[in-house]
C-alpha cells in the first residue's frame, strides 16, 4: 500500500468535512443554542490534523493504485464518522460517544436510524449537521472530494466504484472528475428543487433543508419526534415524489438534461423501479382500506409515503406503520431489501440486482428444455458479463450472509424476532426504523453499546456494499508491496 | 412429449402405491379401528386404473426423454398425494379433502406440518399410512419405481436427478438402476435399525414404525399428540441421532459399506453439516441454560434433539421450542434454510449449496487484490463446473423469491410476521411446525383452503426444488414435438 498517498488524500477528506460542519456554528448560535463551541474546537482540531496529514508527506508517486483506492473508501468513512461525531456527544446531545458515533454512522450511512427521542429538543445547530451528514454521504464525500482533487489515477475509478451504490457505477462522461461533477450538479439541483417546493408549503428554512437532506440522501432524519407526521398533506406528498426521485439512478438525469427522454424512459431498471413502487402502493393501499376503512385517498397517500420512504430507503414515517396489517408489513420488510436504483443515494440490493437475479432464474427454468443452450444476459440489449454476474450473485449471498449473523447477534438482545431481523434489516439496507421495539415511534438507544457499534459497522457494510469493508478486514490490504 | 410412456409409468407408480397401502388395511382392522373400508375401496380404485393406464398404450418407444422425466416427477407426486389423500378424508379423520391432501403432500414431502391436533384419537392404519408416506416420500417413490422397471432410457437419469434432492445427485454405479438399489439398502438399513433400538427402548412394535418413517424419512409426523415429549430420553436420544445420520448422503453410506472409513471421513459436505449442527447445539444449549438455568445435561439434550430435528427438517420437538429464546428461535428458524446433506432424505437448501455460496463469497473478496484471477471453485479437491454454480444460484435465488412471495400470500390470513413467514418456511424447506400460530403445539388446521392449497404447492416446490415443478408450469412441456 501506497502510506503515503493514503493519508494525504484522508487529510483532504477531514478539511472538507470541517469546511462541511462550519454552518452549523452559525445555526447553533442563531438559533440561541449553545452546540457552536463543540463544533468550533471540533473543526479547529479537524482542520489542524487535516493539514498535518495533507502535507506530511510528499513523495512523487501521486497515484492511487486500486488497493490504496479501497483503503481510502474504507478508513475515509470510518474516519468522517468519529470525527463527526464528536460535536454531539461534546454538547450533551446524546449520552455517550458510542451512541453519538452511532448516530452519525447512521447520517453519513444515510439510513437514518436514530438514538435520539426527542428531536424537538435538540439544538438546531446539531440538528442541521445531524441531517446534513445525510446529504454528505447520499453522494459520497469521497466523490466530491474526486471532484476538486487532481487527478489520481486509476484508484479515483475503484475510490467511485466503492463509493457509488450498485453494480455498474461507470463514467458518463470520459474524466472520472467530471462524472463526479455530472452526479453533483444532478444532486444539488434536485436540492434545490425541494427546499423550494417546501418553502412554498409554509415550512420554515431549516426545516426545508432537514427534510431535505433527509429525503434527496434517502436518509431519514427528520426536524420533529414524529418525523414527517405532523406536517401538511402537501408536504408529504412533496417529500414522497422527491424520495421517488431521488430513488432514481442520478446517471439517468443526465440523459434527461440532455433531452434524451426516449433513452430515459426506455430504462429497464427505471421501469421495474417505477413497477416495484406502483404495485406496493396499491397493495398496501388496498390491504390499509379493507382493514381499516376510512378515506381511500388518504389511505392511498399513507402508502404511497411509506412506500417511497421505505423502497428508496429514505425510512421517513408519516404513520406508525408498525400497527399496519401484517401483510402491509410484510411488504415494506421485503421492499427493504430490494432497495432504490444503482447509482441513486438509495441503499438496499438495489433493483438492476433483483432483476439480474431474476433474469437467472429465468434462464435456469429454459435450461430445463434446452440444457445446452448458451443463453446471455441481456439488460436493455446489453450482454451482462459473467463477472458482473459472478459479482451480482456473491452481493446477494454476502448480503443475505450478513442479515442472517446480524440477526442472530441482535436477537441476543432478546426481544421478538421482528424487532431483531428488521433492526438488522433496516441497518443493513440503510433506511432507519424497523419494527417492534426499532418501530417508527421508538429508538435505538435501548440496544447495549456492543450492539450499537455492531449495527453501525452493518451500516457501513450495507452503504459500501461489502467488500470495501470486507477487503479492509483482509491482512493482505496493510502489506506495502501488492 | 411422449404421452404413451408417461402415462404407462404413472400407472406403474399408482400400482406401486396401492401395495405400499395396503398393510394400513390390516393395522386398522386389528386395531379395531374403522378405516380398513375407506383403504380398501382407495386400493381398488388405484389398481384398476393404475392397470388401465400401464396396459392403454404400448408403443415401441420406450425410451423416456429428459423432458418426460420431468413430467412423470412432477405429475407422479401430485398425483400420489391425490390418491394418497383419500383415505383420510372418506375415513372422516380429516374433516374436508383440502385437509387430507395438505395432510399427504406434507407426508410425502416429508415435512410433517399437520392439521390434525388429535393424533391420539386417529385410527391407528391411518396413523400407520399417514406416517408411512413420510417414508416412501423420503428416497422418493420414482427411484423406487426406477429399482424394478426396466431400463427406460435417458430420462431415468432425469427422474433420479429430479427427485433427489441436492445439486449434485450423481451415478454411484454405473447403472441407474443399481443406484437406486444402493440408496434403498442403505434406506431400509437405517429403518431396521432404528425400529429396533427403539423397541429395545420398549417402544410399542407400531410407535416404532411410525417415529422411524418419520426420523429417516425427515418427515416429522409423530404418534402423539406432543410429538415426542413423553418419550423417554432413550428414545429421545436415539430419534436425535437417527435424524443426524438421516440427513447425511446416502452415497456415503456406500463408501462406509466399502470400508472405505477414509473418504467417508474426508467428505466435505458431511464435515460441514456436522460443524453446522455441533455449533448449533452447544450455541442454543448456552442460551437455554443461561435463560432458563436447570440441568445443564438436560438443556444440552433439548439443544441437540431440536437442532438435528429441525436442521434435517424433520420436525419433530420434545419441547415447546416456540417458547425459547429469541436467540434460538433464531438459530433454529435460520438452520430451516440450511437443511441436510444432498442425497440424504432432508429438506432445505442443502449443506453443499451454502458451502459453495461461501465459496463464492471467498473467491470474491479475494478478486479485489486480483481482478483478473481465474480462481476456481473446488469441492474436496474437485472443480465445480460453472452450469453448476449457475445452477445453484438460481437454486438459491428462487428459493428465496418463493419464500418471499410465499409469506406475502400467507400474510394475509392475519398473524404475526413470524408466523407468516415460519409457516413458509417451514414448508418451503419440508420440515413442519415453525413460530407462533404455526408453533409445535399448533396445527396448521386454522388457515384457509385457500391457504392449505398453496402452501400443499410450496411443499412440493420445496421437496422437488421448485424446478420439476416450474418447468410443469411452462407451457413447452405440454407440445409433442420437442
Amino acid at each position: 500500500m501506497n502510506y503515503g498517498i493514503v493519508i494525504k488524500v484522508l487529510g483532504s477528506i477531514l478539511l472538507i468535512e470541517a469546511l462541511l460542519m462550519s454552518p452549523s456554528i452559525f445555526i447553533s448560535y442563531a438559533y440561541g443554542g449553545d452546540a457552536h463551541h463543540p463544533f468550533i474546537w471540533t473543526i479547529v482540531v479537524m482542520v489542524i490534523l487535516g493539514i498535518l496529514m495533507a502535507k506530511l508527506r510528499r513523495k512523487n508517486d501521486h497515484h492511487i493504485r486500486a488497493k490504496d483506492g479501497i483503503v481510502i473508501v474504507a478508513l475515509g468513512w470510518v474516519m468522517i464518522s468519529l470525527f463527526g461525531a464528536i460535536p454531539l456527544w461534546t454538547s450533551g446531545s446524546v449520552p455517550t460517544y458510542i451512541d453519538a458515533v452511532f448516530e452519525i454512522v447512521s447520517g453519513f450511512t444515510t439510513t437514518g436510524a436514530s438514538v435520539i427521542a426527542n428531536v424537538d429538543g435538540l439544538d438546531k445547530g446539531i440538528l442541521f449537521w445531524r441531517s446534513m451528514t445525510h446529504w454528505i454521504g447520499g453522494m459520497g464525500i469521497l466523490v466530491f472530494t474526486l471532484a476538486i482533487l487532481p487527478a489520481l489515477g486509476v484508484g479515483s475509478l475503484q475510490i467511485f466504484k466503492a463509493e457509488s451504490p450498485g453494480p455498474v457505477a461507470g463514467k458518463i462522461v470520459p474524466r472520472m472528475k467530471d462524472t463526479a461533477r455530472v452526479l453533483y450538479v444532478s444532486y444539488i439541483l434536485l436540492t434545490a428543487m425541494q427546499v423550494l417546493f417546501l418553502l412554498l408549503g409554509g415550512v420554515t428554512l431549516l426545516d426545508a433543508f432537514v427534510i431535505t437532506f433527509g429525503t434527496v440522501g434517502t436518509g431519514g432524519f427528520g426536524p420533529r419526534n414524529d418525523s414527517l407526521a405532523s406536517y401538511s398533506p402537501y408536504v408529504q406528498v412533496v417529500t414522497g415524489i422527491f424520495m421517488v426521485l431521488s430513488g432514481v439512478n442520478f446517471s439517468l438525469y443526465f440523459l434527461f438534461f440532455r433531452k434524451k427522454y426516449k433513452d430515459f424512459l426506455q430504462d429497464r431498471e427505471l421501469r421495474l423501479y417505477l413497477f416495484f413502487v406502483g404495485s406496493s402502493v396499491v397493495l398496501i393501499a388496498w390491504n390499509l382500506f379493507m382493514t381499516f376503512g376510512g378515506d381511500a385517498l388518504v389511505r392511498l397517500r399513507e402508502s404511497f409515503f411509506q412506500v417511497s420512504s421505505i423502497m428508496t430507503t429514505t425510512g421517513f414515517s408519516t404513520v406508525d406503520f408498525d400497527l399496519w396489517p401484517t401483510f402491509s408489513k410484510m411488504i415494506l420488510f421485503f421492499l427493504m431489501f430490494v432497495g432504490g436504483s444503482a447509482g441513486s443515494t438509495a441503499g438496499g440490493m438495489k433493483v438492476i440486482r433483483i432483476m439480474i437475479v431474476l433474469k437467472l432464474i429465468k434462464r435456469e427454468v429454459s435450461k430445463i428444455f434446452h440444457p445446452r443452450a448458451l443463453i446471455p444476459i441481456k439488460v436493455g440489449g446489453k450482454i451482462v458479463s459473467n463477472e458482473i454476474i459472478a459479482r451480482i450473485n456473491s452481493f446477494t449471498a454476502i448480503h443475505l450472509v450478513i442479515f442472517v449473523v446480524g440477526s442472530l447477534v441482535v436477537s441476543l438482545e432478546g426481544g421478538t424476532m421482528e424487532s431483531s431481523m428488521s433492526a438488522v434489516a433496516a441497518t443493513l439496507n440503510n433506511i432507519g426504523p424497523g419494527f417492534g421495539s426499532v418501530g417508527p415511534t421508538l429508538t435505538f438507544a435501548h440496544y447495549s453499546d456492543f450492539t450499537k457499534i455492531f449495527l453501525s459497522l452493518v451500516m457501513l457494510l450495507g452503504r459500501l456494499e461489502h467488500f470495501t469493508i470486507i477487503a479492509l478486514l483482509v491482512p493482505k490490504s496493510w502489506t506495502k508491496e501488492s
